[in-house]
């Protein structure tokens, strides 16, 4: 029978709870934390609101024709339980909760939360998988040594992930990095490790299924984890974040980037950096939770209608 | 182990999920329409938002001492499944989900969703414990026969239920009513019903504590239902409303309402017309997760600690 | 028949649109300014919203039984059109504007727009009635000589009607003064004059009857005008407005100061200082729908049902 | 003279109020409902909205040269008087009252509301002027049989057109399609009537200038109708609409469809679904005003100055 | 001459800005923190919104007639530098900077911030001062000993003053306690310490100011610290702070508890808990300004005029 | 040392605050008028908003390497103290003002404040420099003789400067035009004075990088004026303004035109028209806060690190 979209408690997309990701081969888990973020908080309240805006998803990709809910066992696992008060103890709680959703084979599809969250998921998920590729889709290249004094934060993730062995650095792809910066060279370290850096201004007025072409190719066959910060998007898309840079990506383009994952090993993907407080009509989260479900379609085993 | 206010799946007062009132003392259970609404829209999301806000609740009552889940079992049961384009049918839908919650014994606890959700919710009450005193808290009588051409709206559902013979009319007390009205004596077929009527300018600057002692007496030890207009307070305490009225009853005065229920034979409640969209601050659904919280305090068999 | 409150071209409290105030006996007039405004602007925008939001009233008082529509000619007749660029030239376009208006014998009812607009109207009605009592309700005395350099603005216009001999000094009361001010005496020159002054404070915790009880007798029976500037009410039920000041009065105040002008030798009432840009629920407007309602109520031909 | 932006009551371009059709070449006419909708309501107050914003349009069309007010009689004749109670019974007196619009051969150009009015309008206009052509721009087909349950409501609307003969299916061009759906091939049933389907997707980038070229040539010179739902515009320009979808047009697309009308035989228009509450800032409202605009540019008797 | 409110760069009351509080009577001082902060977060704004709102503050007060700047050496010193990732060492600098802000014998008036701000404070005031009264008005005790796992956060800061002997427990007094608790005695621990509490509930309809005269008395002639939680404010008058209760102090009440410590001897006071995300009007940044503004006029060394 | 964003007084970009111009490269200084508006006023507060958002500006161009703050003396020095209540004598305070700024040498970076402020701006800088060339990004081309019976206004301004001789018509570029107009032919007496006009329909789906060469060439050597009403931006990117039109430039473009500016003998620049109580989530804001900062980097003396 039909179930108004108003009705019912709110799960992602609808999908039912489950306590464990025991079984599932995707999870939807939430990360509730705005305690790594430098200006505007409120990412913390994301996982909720890309809840309760996930109302309006169907279940087929209409241009894709992907039909996930025919193919692969997904539910909402409900959220980590993060320490509001220490950013450091959260990250070990963030580590704990996803080697046990990794270690049953499950995919997390991560809705933050602040970035900082995918440093200690990239820790549980490289334990799992070994050193990954990351195709990172962000305004700010997020690799600073250290931020306003500190080591964790949402300015440092991939910092951290390098220093630890985590990425497999001729697989890593940052794109739609921009905005005014602390250097002359604001992504020097990037390049210097061997990242592909895509600044926005090369992505103006083009479409990016091109080069989603060479990221496949770059990414190659291992494992890959998806890392995207809604903030890559432009503020016009994307007003509820808390560091909004102008002259970014569109959403036409983020959705090139993610239908343009499909085919790829992807053992984890995250949406970030959703701060509804920020996000006065609600459509920042929709856009999260809409990017999130194409997440899901593009992941190994979801199956496609001919087109 | 402690678990972070912003954390996890929103469901009222963060407890668990149940999919049937079975075994339940009381089941909180959401009701999401508004197209009985005559001005703004919007009601239908009171209950996801009532949900959210509701993480701010703790367990124990700081004045009453009440302790409610030392007592009584209790579980948020979800929502009715509604049909968003007939508001016919979607009563319909009401009257048989009531029945099944009062079927078990279970005492609901509603969070509409608009008004016109009172009429066959208390069909289903009255057919399992007859006619039953009300407790009306609303800036409107909501007893007209037809409102715009329609026998079924927000503005009847009281004339409707007298009809059927749903009600004690000596134990019915309406209070808060105000505002202009469509006739010059605007309560008259109330008070002709039997119906105590308390106008909000009866009510300005005094305590009600010495009103409810009344109302208690009134009402007896028969069964009793409370139904709770958030329109009822003044629009500076609940903006998020669909037919605010100036000069309604403070949040005090609704305090001093529900808390003056205890020991009253409530067989159920509702708490209605939250319209989040007109909810700036998302006050006026905290402001409806406490008084629910405390209706849930004034039940039967809670428990209280001595003072 | 019926029609429903979204329906139709927004009039005030949906009356008839008449292009001139020939024939009636009170008239609802805009006058869009913003201009005269220290502060916040917006208040251009009042007379639009006010209408907007005056879709909520019906025909009778519930609680005085006054009955208006039985006995008054009213209609919206517009707006007076602004010089939106040069504040003296409006001046002079709104006291043309309204000399037509009373010249008729109409009892104007205003939607402001900010309180400059009081001074121009002023001088209408006293070319017509002779210099007439005035019940001014603000947060404040709005008696500068001279704000930021100028004579002409929202915090002068009653010290410019008392050079010009358009007040009856004895008979002038202000209420609701509050707020910081610009000399150790805030009130020095108005006391001065013969107003009577009745700080906030003296307010507080009190029913305004008694206090009106004494205003009519202060008024007695000669012209009298009343001028209610929206910040008077204390800013948690009218944040819309442009120079908010905390602790004011409660809208219960408010329509006790309007309902106790019954009796009263009305000769022009102003509802002022609507601005709608921080009116985030709409609610402000709508207090002041309502209270211009309740000012047509107490205009001497209105008549009242018994209660 | 000259007349203040803010200043008078708010009509659709601030033209005159009529009663009436008769003896206009064009009618501005809202229908405000919203109980058609599936998700977000508020459409209801669209009309009221698009009104109020209109009051930035000016005379003539600065890149076309159109010049309507010297070509045409155009007037706001208010609005379709609805029973917010029941959409089957709002739907019969949307068809009576547009049934007398179209008699007088007056072209309406309609102010919704949610996408159900299409159907009760397109009753109306093919009972006049026999199956019309229809361009149809929207995120959604609408062309479902049944949406939770029932038959009528803003997901169905030109089902029901087909299922009646209203529609020349072979000159009907929906665009814009995009999103999630309910089944794999979620324009089947388009395409299977003849229907020419253009999904948002093959849009991305584009002027669509090129595709209009074809669209007239579709059209040819038989009677049409333009429907356009505001959510077809990406949520970036159309925020405040009931069910937004990701990546959709953009307004210089929406632009270029209506002005890719001008030499059709267009016999009605509408600009539906922009629901206030959620436009933030009123700019959906706003653009939903220059479109309305922008299609009586393009109605056949309008007269352009050459460029 | 004159200068427009809306003109300048924004300091507390458009004083000057200094860098040091050397010379300087009393100073405002900002402390942009909400890491502490359990719920919604945002209170780091807090400082930057109450400048912003403090250009409606005016020189004199016009009810009690104190003329600070006639009388005290004030200025706004900016802000303490924090660590927003992590709690405790922003805990350590700001112990660090007001040590040398009340070295110099100089009052701060502090603007938060959430609420673990008052720890480190008192840390530096009592080893000034020695062990202080303190008035504390708050919704919370904020004496718990360990929440959400951690000793440090919004919810423990008195419970870590007591610890470390910073109160003179017989003259703390905590006002405005209420909603719900994690245990049946709420407020135990708090009356074990010898603290006076008083809860809302307590508060309901009265004036405050015979409570003054208590706690005055309370309070004797040894250092007083007023710490001030605009949480203890009712979400009507306040809705823009982080974790609001419902049924609390009016603004009048406030006002007069800030008033009622005229004469004591005050060493230091704080506004804390303004979230301006939340606090959609301004209004509750514009309350905080004036609370604030009001504890400078009850400072030992400010001057009154005769009333 | 580490400065958070968060905390310190609001100036622009964090920069030192000076009382005067003199000794500065360039000057960051606020007009905070917006008496000169003809529809939805606020801009006044665009200055204050604008320091606010620029906290989340760095010190380095990302994409141009523009190294501003190693090379050129900047500072923020306040606000031009206005007349609030007098638009014409504003104007010349805007001018003496403007006059002490240009004196000295030092280049002014001016945030509107609405467009009226232009003309007594280049009637200061034209003082200096003779005529200069003007480049004006805007929606409108604020070239009217008289708009609502007045002069001086913000659709006049660069008519008066036409009519004084302030500006080089054969160097005049006005980028952006578009909306509906007052007359057939909008932008005849614009290309009459030999402007050249680049409406908004010209820019669709186009990089203005080609333009930008040859407004370069247009312009010489000669002294230049940039003038960049917020307006010229689709109300996508920038909501909070007052004269909002449909189908404007991206906010990519916008970046375009300012560094296209680079190599040009810039003599000052504005950055008009942010009505911040219509920037719902503070980009439009944060968008000026960066054309500011990419106007400073196109100033003829700052520093460029090779790419
Ligand atoms: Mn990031
Ligand atoms: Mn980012
Ligand atoms: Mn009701
Ligand atoms: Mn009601
Ligand atoms: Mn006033
Ligand atoms: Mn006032
Ligand atoms: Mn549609
Ligand atoms: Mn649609
Ligand atoms: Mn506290
Ligand atoms: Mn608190
Ligand atoms: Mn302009
Ligand atoms: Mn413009």
């Amino acid at each position: 029978e039909f179930v108004a979209r108003v009705s019912g408690i709110a799960t992602m997309a609808k999908l039912p709870y489950r306590e464990t990701a025991e079984g599932l081969y995707a999870a939807f888990v939430g990360v509730p934390i705005d305690t790594g973020t430098s200006n505007r908080p409120g990412a913390r309240f994301g996982p909720r609101q890309i809840r309760a805006e996930s109302a309006m998803l169907r279940a087929y990709n209409s241009w894709t024709r992907a039909a996930p809910y025919e193919s692969i066992m997904v539910a909402d696992i409900g959220d980590i339980n993060v320490n509001v008060y220490d950013l450091k103890d959260t990250c070990k709680r963030i580590r704990e909760g996803y080697r046990k959703i990794v270690a049953t084979g499950c995919i997390p599809l991560t809705m933050g939360g602040d970035h900082t969250i995918a440093y200690p998921i990239l820790q549980a998920v490289a334990e799992k998988y070994g050193p990954v590729g990351l195709i990172h889709v962000d305004a700010h290249a997020d690799t600073s040594d250290i931020v306003l004094g500190e080591k964790i934060g949402h300015g440092t993730p991939f910092r951290r992930c390098v220093e630890e062995g985590l990425l497999d650095c001729k697989r890593v792809a940052q794109i739609g990095l921009r905005g005014s910066g602390y250097s002359p060279d604001s992504y020097e370290w990037s390049r210097a490790q061997g990242f592909r850096v895509v600044q926005a201004e090369e992505c103006w007025y083009k479409s990016l299924e091109p080069l989603m072409v060479e990221v496949r190719a770059q990414m190659g066959s291992g494992p890959v984890y998806l890392s995207f910060d809604i903030d890559a998007l432009d503020p016009s898309f994307a007003p509820g974040t808390g560091t909004p840079e102008i002259a970014g990506l569109t959403t036409i383009q983020g959705l090139e980037i993610v239908r343009g994952c499909r085919g790829l090993n992807l053992v984890g993907c995250d949406l970030v950096e959703v701060s509804p407080a920020y996000d006065t009509t609600g459509n920042t989260a929709l856009t999260a939770a809409n990017l999130l479900f194409e997440m899901m379609c593009v992941l190994p085993k979801t199956k496609y209608y001919p087109k």
